[in-house]
Order: C-alpha cells, then structure tokens, then sequence
C-alpha cells in the first residue's frame, strides 16, 4: 500500500504556472516528480533568490519527501525575509558537459537544473527541526548522527531551518551531442562533447583525531556526489 | 606600465556595503580584486537573481577586466527585467570539500563563492556585441572562433549579451579542517575534511563529424575547470 501510493506520488506531474512554464530553448523540460527528485537528490547545493532588490544565497541541502529544507544561521537575512512570507526561488544545478559546436552560438552546455518558486517554512518545532538538523546530516553520511555531538541548547537556538515545497517546480535538462544543422556538417573542426566528471579525493584526517582512528566509509556520500 | 597598472588593479579592494558587508560566519571574506577573479576565472557558471518575486537562472559566464558577461535568448525573461535597469545578484560558487566534524553542527562545506549586486548593461552595440560573443566562447575554447561559423545576422539577432560591473562584490571562502573546538577533541569519531574534485571527461566525437577529424586540444579547458 505504502509502495503503490510512492508510485503514484513519484509519477505525478507537477501544474505548469506561468512562473515554471519554460519560455525559451524547451530543450528538456520536465514537470515530473521523479526527474524532479533525481536532479535535487544528485546537487550538494542550490542557490537560494529572495528579497527585493534580490539576493542569491549559495546553501546545503537535503530532500525529504515533497520538500526541499536549508538551514542557517539564526540571524541570516535570508531567514529574515522568508519569515515575512516573502517569495523565494531555489535552483539546483549539475554542470554534466561542455558541448563543442560547428556554429560559434551552437555552443552549449550539458545539465540538469531544476528551479522552485515558493514561500518557504520556518521548521521551528523543536523536534520536527532536531529531526530536520538529523536529516542533513544524514543526507550525506548515513548513521552519523548517533556518533556524533548533537546540538548544545545554544547550538540549536543559534540555528534556523526552513522548508519550501516542491510545488511550483520544473527541471530543465540538456544531454548529448551538438544540435544537428547539416548546413554546418561540412566544417573541418572537432565538435562533440566534453564530459565534466565530480569525484571524492582521499579523506583528510583531522590532524586534532587520533592517528589510530578507524577510517570513515564515505561510499554514501560518493554515490550522492560522484557523477560522469 | 601597462603591468604596473595591472599590478595596482589587482590589488585594488572594493568598498564594504550594506549588501555586500559579511554579517553572519565571516569565514574568510575578501574583498581584493584579485581573489575574486581568480574564484570567477575558475567557476564555468553562475547564478543570477533578478526581478520581483526573485527568479535565478544558471548562466555559463566570462569576465573580462572589471565586468561579467553572460548571454541568451533575446526574449528572455531576465534581459527584459535586466533591461529595464532593475538590480540584479550574481553568485558564482566553487564546493571544493565536505568538512565531517565532531559534532552536529560544526559540520560544513569548503567552498569560493563570489557575490556581485549591481545594475547589468545591454552590450547591443554590434561591434561589442560580436566581441563578446566571441570571448565567451574564447573564455573556453582559446584560438576556436576563427576556426567556427561566426554568427549569421540572423541568429546575431536572436541573441542578447549583458555585463555587470564588478563593483559591488565580495568573496567568501572557507578552507581547511573543522573549527577546532578542544571540547569534542576526545569524541571517537573520524573527522576531516573530503575533497570535491572536478576533472574533464574523454572529449566525444560528435557522429555528423567525419571520423578522421583531427582531435582538439582542451588542455585550456581542463585549466579552466579542473580542481582538486
């Protein structure tokens, strides 16, 4: 039961509003939970718009569920303006190729991107933001939290969270070779695509551990990472 | 002369304002020329915040001396707001490292990033234009234009390249281990710190190119986007 309602949450499409409706270039976009999902689930960051003049904010983040939550400082502007209720627009990126063309303006770039408008949520119940705090963590290393140092009273009251609901949201994708203009076939240059791959480097103990401290198994944290 | 000029540009620091004065965690800020060129130089794309509520769109970017350039589709949302003179926020930001701590909430992210605020420029003049276009792909691919279709009138028109000063803009970095708090020092746990690298991908030939098309030399492009 629980399976079969993941199912149809995962296969749902989102309503295109004239802020997510894509304008120009179409190249791919998708309105689809589950492509939405994949590209937020693969991007350690998004860049976070808000205020008027506007601001971007670069943040760490974690999905759960049908929202996406970013923490930070209890006195960030940021959290400020989306206190008031403000919009927000939240944008998460993986760069995947450059894309090398015949044409000077065939020019591009391969990615993934994936853009949510909405008003985002202060997580202020204390224990829906510990669990929150919980999730960040474990976003990226499983089963840390409980050898870790959770959060000091002060800690915890220094710290915000906030969630905005992947609502109004649309992914944009664009993947392979050089849109095809015969017109440019005969050119005597290379064209084609460039990967750009993300991988981990070795781990760096801290040099404050002890130099017998058992390794940490980073593998999680390679399959959210790694890409290309 | 001309270097000399250059050196004192680069030490050149920007002024401190309300929007680009670090109020929360100043982990490293800086406000020197030369450290935010050399965070703009290495970040293949941007985030621009525009227009109320905010909208952000990744961009792919150049610099050229005091200013940033980025370009797209003439009827593009952003340019029309951007036309009108209205400010804008450019973030461009590099994650170099996952910083695993002792305790919940000293865990962080190495990371560059630079902010830019200000008002972006129509560069329509057709000569600045085409030069513009061409250093964005040069930005990349050095010594490519004359070996590509420059654009037809055409699709010359179809395109818009603005710039933005960097004038009001600052850099913030973070390096190194967790913050050492001697408190957590005797906690079991690993800590340090795992490096992001990015590294380019086999170049892909595209399949409408002739089979025995001479390689390119991306040895520019993996200075420009690899790190690590």
């Amino acid at each position: 039961m629980r399976d079969r309602q993941n199912v149809k949450e995962q296969k749902e499409k989102l309503p295109v509003t004239d802020l997510t409706r894509l304008r120009r270039f179409p190249i791919r976009g998708s309105f689809e939970r589950e492509t939405i999902y994949s590209i937020l689930d693969k991007a350690p960051l998004a860049h976070i718009g808000f205020g008027s003049p506007p601001s971007v904010l670069p943040m760490v983040f974690f999905r759960r569920d049908d929202h996406v939550y970013f923490h930070g400082a209890q006195k960030n502007r940021m959290f400020g303006e989306l206190s008031k209720g403000t919009p927000c627009c939240f944008v998460a990126t993986l760069l995947d190729a450059f894309v090398a063309a015949r044409a000077a303006l065939h020019h591009s770039v391969n990615y993934r991107s994936v853009v949510i408008y909405g008003e985002a949520e202060d997580v202020d119940e204390p224990g829906a933001k510990l669990e929150a705090l919980k999730c960040l963590i474990e976003r990226f290393y499983p089963g840390r939290w409980k050898e870790i140092r959770p959060p000091s009273p002060q800690e915890f009251a220094m710290v915000r969270i906030f969630r905005l609901p992947i609502q109004q949201a649309s992914a944009k994708i664009r993947t392979g070779f050089p849109t095809p203009y015969p017109e440019d076939f005969g050119m005597p240059v290379w064209a084609g695509v460039v990967p750009v791959n993300v991988t981990l480097g070795e781990p760096l103990l801290d040099p404050n551990c002890a130099a017998d401290t058992p390794p940490y198994d980073f593998s999680h944290l390679k399959g959210v990472i790694e890409k290309g």
